[in-house]
């Protein structure tokens, strides 16, 4: 761009590729020496090594440029990169998700509200209620990536240059959307660090909270799922045991990005206009955000990919602490009866189950009537878990037909979002 | 639509219909009597009242409904409303600034890294940063509002409902984009306020950054504006005093809504499916970092509006500090000099200024002659600190016509981002 | 102190002491008048009222001191009580784990590790757990009481005053332990309210550990405890149903105190000497926290006391998952068997058990010496929970020996706590 | 210990002895090979390569304990090893404050609230405000020392265990202060992490305000202070320029350190008893919270033992802004005018001041008359910023009586914390 442009000269142009492509040769097969103690970034290195290689032409390499700006380029498609690579893994464990839900479509297990039984619902239900949260983060990746792809370079120290430089150019050449309107702003932006480091940690809460299911479900008390050997840790003593150690590690993670996005906004808080050295702190944190959650979505994919759904359990779980009572309150509100009234007959007849040690299951039809004559033969289909299940057919409910409509729209959401890196 | 789907009759319609209106009427003329000891919550006063009035029909009101799915129907109503009015207020102080800019065209301050000069800039430079700084958090806030745009409605308490609800009408009919697709998300789902908080911050932050500056430039040592009686805060004793309490105020409070933030990510990590009461907590944070950031806006736009720029102090700092330094060498190096060796030379000539104890402007052709033969008489256009900005004309940086371009554009998004309330 | 070291009149002295009083009187029976429109605060109210009613010497009461140290001096006094009161809370629930450990002593739950069945633990063993992070909770809340505790009347503005005062005295009148030596410390330092907001978030982050098990322990998979009505929510259809809606809310106000934490954290940083208008923002989020703190000091008390305690539920669940192998190893191993040896022959009787679908109770004693030859009648000892959690005698450890001295130890560390409020 | 007790034979002790002693002089001289694909951690390679070396004694190692005492065991010894090199730093930057102090004693400089000039204060009375601030940070490291002085070995797994441990004889060995009293709370307990990193956090916020300081005053405008080039970064074109790098910096990693403690209290929140691999994640933070305190420690004592001060730009600001107009106030007070209509009297001659363009001290005895009969010969000493300074002698205010009476209680101070590393 500066020879295009007349800044430095065709020999000069010439010169500075053929030693750019030297050196870069040299760093990749190892022979590079980098001399740490007088170089103080990798910018003065090569600068340094290529003046001393090729004489002055090296030496206008820098110009019409600053390390302002070249520090906010590199960043900036550092993190294009790193958002790029985030939003893989994401699809990658959103598909997981969906032949998890594919695959064990028909388990029922109980759904909660307060940890406590509530209603049965489908697995696959529960499975695709992630994968929406997931959804949402690809968006916020997204933006993030869009975010970064804005081009500082051309705005020097803070104000612009006088050399007659082509940012437009230098733009297209380095793969950025645009170029950044105001080149104090190119130089002091971090923004898009923030929106990464947010994206992480909406992320990252959202896998803590499919860890602590993960965790609470190969508990004893619940034995929902069995851990893979591959995805838990072992016992010398107990070869059975299998503790939850990824999920727990994901699970406590989620700590450290919400740090790293704390520590970036105390950082930028009053900072004036424009480049303050505060912001040297700001890429530690936004790569250790970003490959955090990496590896949690690749342990994510490892760990529910391999894990065994005990779907007996899950179903013998569903019918437990009456989870059919507010399917028979509203039989009887269907039948006329006012819904607060049939939710004071089905407390009732909850209560004589309790003192009778049984379920509603178990009460003959006798004993229905004698607490509402609107009882009839039809409410056997209120008392089974997944006939309760399936008769919520209204959309994104928890029955079979929905859930087989919402599958469809969960592919359809993932296959348009792959197409971004496709095409 | 429960009378539409066949749900309830028409008659129940009617008579609900009527006492809500009744019910609604009474509440706007502050007639309407609250029983906080008995009822939970609005909707349970509202339903009770209503039950006491028409009998049965009003029982009926909350059929295939849960106060899950209406708590969660009414946050995202809020969520809404709290993102539409900071984008006004967002696009207002947008305004102000581009008016400001306008207004002052042509004058030069300081321009500072490690608020140290290092070049001088325009002003309307110095303030259209903040202006993209202002836009990228209108795109956060558009993002919160489509957010929380979804109809959790039907999800009743996790599952979705036993009853024909035709969710695709109560979207339209309560305004929401698209009904969600899931009902274990629906009620869980708090996304759309972390990212309301999320803009909320970030916004804050930008304005924490200027408003370090006004503290900064009405401090007797910098001089650069004098606020406004209306936007500052006197003493009895110093007539003549003005503290800038607004600006600290705003600086402050950026750690109240970052705090906000951290709350709401604190209290989402780690819960499990679906619906839990920690989620209780979620609003009034999300209510407090909303309007605490739509009175910073409103505080901006008076605060910036009605200051005082002292144009004369500005221009003098900007000559302080050997600021044309790195235009000397760039004449040297447009002259062959590579690059490093115009530092050095411009290096020299500044500490014999130092030693003289002078300004570059004040050294004779024949002194910077000396240091190289490469000076002539053109250089007097880079001395001076008006001269200076306006050789930086590429595109973003601080020369007048690049600004100028960067002003029309600034508008142009501003117009842009006004049409989607105008529409 | 004023009239002692001559600073104004006896006459003004009694003046003014006669209109405090009477104002004082009429603010305590709701008869003063407050004009929120005109007064900044109460400062300027009782001043500005005094001086009406009594003239100049009421115009006289604010010699020597300044908004500045006046407003420090309240904060302090505040911290002080906010403190004390979460002193005396935190006591009460300490009190309240040990009268349960008293009570439930002997009962037998599994012990966790990830939670999985590791080892079975006696219950008063698990709440003294808790009892030692609340005494530690105390001493942090008594370090802030003691920052707090310092006297900063006198600093005025920021440099001290030129009038004769005796900071000594009003420090003994107030009742703060010392005066602050600095003038501008005084005035800017918020240390104490930092204090006290990590003190409560600490002690929040061990209230939501303890809230996390209730809410385990009173799921249907867990049904280790039962909340009584008055600290659960009920529902209508479910009169069975509790949820553990107070355990929930505690656990999710964790984040609230903890966002009231960074907030203040946020605020302060970067701020220069002295007195900056920010710091308005600091006393808010410090009542937040301290008021979060105390609530649910009282809700843990009364859930904590009122819960049923499924003792035949724990002592099943305690067998469950192979807990007694670590002893059985550890049989082994006190037989002369080296530790990592005896883990390999348990680990194949473990699988034994698993392929047989028994317990390792449930194996003979000719099973046993299959595997090892050192196994001999006393094994017994090691194959029964209660057994096994008696075991355990060393200091610290579960056996009922050494857990009735650690609550010899808890209840005399109570009482030394105590014993700072009787004095 | 396990000799003595006769858990192990003292055959195993010498043997265990020998080999661990052989190991440790390998470890350090280098020739020992650390197997990083086979062995999980430390403790594992260690024992590993014993038994390989002596047998069965080598695997008898580890009777009595688990790897979650141990884990817990070393993270406490390094906190203390953290806490106490923080210590001694903080001490070792105290001490540089107060030779500040003492080599500029009688150095006036304006005083700022809301960074306007207030009232002239003396340069020592300014830095030792900071030196009461990290008095009270060294307070809260030993606090975080003090917290991690406890020994959780014995604890095993989480119940004690049934082997005749002597716990009192290894924090005897280990240098501990006392046993924990509960075995679940020795291995889940982490407050001495939070301790510690709220101990950092705090520092750093005091220290990000005396770099703000340190900013400001470097700044152009200010020049109040000139920083070393050891301590400062230059610029190849702009030799005079000193960009205060290490205290943009150390401002910087505020956020940094407030960052970890965040993550530590989001990964601790709601965690049941007892361990939980989420604890892994605890250390990483705190190791990197300590060294970033030390660090800039470090960097302080450095950039502040090398300023220059430049006195009298100092003093000369402290006379603009009518620093003197609070003593004029009292002046008149004194004199028995009420302290509001004093104020007024004042705000006319600031006035009055303004208009003519002049400082108070411009105003003629004349002058001062036509505002008030009162103003005699003796009001010169109050418009001295010199005498304004130095007439503040109430305890803790900024005369120089007071602060050299200030400046012993520091160095009191001082002693005695450096007594607890002398004993």
């Amino acid at each position: 761009m500066l020879a295009e442009n007349g800044v430095i000269s065709q020999q000069d142009l010439a010169d500075i590729k053929a030693g750019l492509e030297k050196i870069a040769g040299e760093v990749e097969d190892g022979s590079f020496t980098w001399d740490d103690d007088h170089d103080e970034d990798v910018h003065m290195a090569v600068e340094g090594e290529l003046t001393r290689r090729i004489g002055t032409a090296g030496a206008r390499l820098h110009t019409g440029r600053s390390r302002n700006d070249q520090v906010a380029t590199d960043i900036r498609l550092l993190a294009k990169d790193l958002a790029a690579d985030l939003m893989q893994e994401n699809l990658a464990t959103r598909k997981v998700l969906i032949d998890l839900a594919e695959k064990h479509f028909g388990v029922v297990l109980p759904g909660y509200t307060h940890l406590q039984h509530a209603q049965p619902v489908l697995l696959s239900h529960h499975l695709l209620a992630y994968y929406w949260m997931l959804e949402r983060d690809f968006a916020r990746l997204l933006c993030a990536y869009d975010a970064a792809d804005a081009n500082p370079l051309g705005a020097a120290a803070l104000a612009g240059t006088t050399y007659p430089l082509d940012r437009f150019q230098t733009t297209e050449a380095l793969g950025f959307d645009h170029p950044i309107p105001n080149s104090m702003d190119a130089v002091s932006d971090r923004d898009y660090l923030l929106d990464l480091e947010y994206a992480c940690s909406v992320a990252m809460i959202h896998l803590s909270r499919l860890c602590e299911e993960i965790i609470l479900w190969s508990s004893s008390e619940f034995g929902f799922i069995t851990l893979s050997d591959a995805w838990s840790t072992g016992s010398s003593i107990m070869p059975q045991k299998k503790n939850p150690d990824f999920a727990e590690l994901t699970r406590g993670k989620t700590g450290r990005v919400i740090g790293d996005l704390v520590s970036l906004l105390v950082t930028c808080k009053g900072l004036p206009l424009a480049y303050n050295k505060d912001l040297q702190e700001c890429k530690p944190g936004a790569v250790d955000a970003a490959t955090t959650l990496l590896d949690c979505y690749v342990v994510m994919q490892g760990m529910l990919s391999t894990m065994t759904v005990n779907a007996d359990i899950m179903l013998a779980q569903a019918k437990v602490g009456f989870t059919a009572a507010t399917d028979v309150a509203d039989y009887l509100a269907k039948k006329g009866m006012p819904f607060r009234e049939a939710h004071a007959v089905v407390g009732g007849l909850v209560l004589e189950c309790e003192k009778r040690g049984c379920g509603l299951e178990d009460l003959t039809l006798e004993d229905l009537r004698a607490a509402s004559e609107l009882f009839d033969e039809d409410i056997v289909g209120c008392l089974d878990p997944v006939a309760i299940a399936d008769a919520r057919t209204t959309y994104g409910g928890t029955g079979s037909s929905a859930v087989r409509e919402q599958l469809g729209e969960a592919k359809d959401s993932l296959t348009a979002d792959q197409a971004l890196f496709t095409d």
